[in-house]
């Protein structure tokens, strides 16, 4: 017999817990953004879901779970955007495009700015190594497309490829510390602009 | 009769004290900055400089005021970059080069690393109001650059003079959150190679 009721007029009690956890997990995130992880604590959270921190631990056990929660899901973006990038064979400068766009997209939400804003000694040891690997691996994505680019004639000689790619993470990690208060720029304008920027330069 | 005594072979008994008192701030930023200021406690402090935690309190009342004091230090530093930006006539890009230069020297050191590795809310409301004003007239002085630049045709159209503004100072405020361990890449190389990737972008 199946366990559908209702015909689905509703979620299931899985469904239904899965997104109330997410809820939690999502609002943690924006709440350690806004306050910073120390100063967040359970009662806050609950407040701002208007439900009891009783309530709460029926979904996560701690604070320290929400982060783990939140910062893997970037390791899932994070290895997720190394896919798209690669997927094809593009230009070298393309490449950088598509890593900015999807870096840009994935910045701006609550999730991908906890992923910046969370000092690295609050993750376990297993989670900061897994954290850089993949940090990493997006890192030497982009050199590698300089070095390439740089060898087929498409990118000019001495941009270095360690310094330009820090620097390009760099204008994209510091969104969440501008891009917050009443006027939001979108993702897609950030995108646009950081491509330019990145591709062009400033000179006409 | 002068207070000078031993032709000045040691300092003064004030300039001892304010050198000391430096040391303590130099310390404690450098602490904040690896450890976080939640993190970091006055016997951290005390046994970094291998000296007692009453001997602390002798040059600052808490952590809050050594933060506070190197927060101050950044300050000024901001205040002087503009003066120094702003002192000659000289061409946008050039003075977008001045400040690329400047900032990358500020934030390589401990007080530049503690102005971006502070979460504002730390910081009482007057402080971060004047950071604030400090850090809108640098970025401001880069966005006229910009404006003043596209209007001469030193610079390209189209090129958004926030969001281009957003991407240099994200890239230098990024910095210390890479450039520590073992390896230090001095601010002089990290200046010449961002101004080459803002300035002339990636294409050849």
């Amino acid at each position: 017999m199946s366990t559908k009721q209702w015909n689905d007029v509703v979620d299931s009690r899985d469904v239904q817990r899965s997104k109330k956890r997410k809820a939690v997990v999502e609002a943690g995130a924006r709440l350690f953004n806004e306050n910073g992880f120390e100063k967040t604590s359970l009662d806050d959270l609950a407040k701002s879901l208007g439900i009891t921190k009783r309530t709460i631990y029926y979904y996560v056990q701690s604070k320290d779970e929400i982060l783990m929660e939140a910062i893997r899901q970037s390791m899932w973006f994070l290895e997720k955007m190394v896919g798209v990038a690669e997927s094809k064979p593009r230009s070298a400068v393309e490449k950088i495009e598509i890593v900015i766009e999807e870096y840009a997209k994935w910045i701006t939400t609550d999730f991908g700015a906890c992923l910046v804003l969370t000092r690295e000694n609050l993750l376990t040891d297993d989670v900061q190594l897994e954290l850089r690997s993949r940090k990493n691996r997006l890192d030497w994505l982009v050199r590698d497309a300089i070095i390439e680019g740089i060898r087929s004639g498409e990118i000019r000689e001495g941009c270095d490829p360690r310094l330009t790619s820090a620097a390009i993470f760099g204008a994209l990690n510091w969104v969440p510390f501008w891009n917050r208060s009443a006027k939001i720029t979108p993702a897609s304008e950030i995108a646009t602009n950081f491509k330019l920027t990145f591709v062009q330069g400033l000179l006409n």
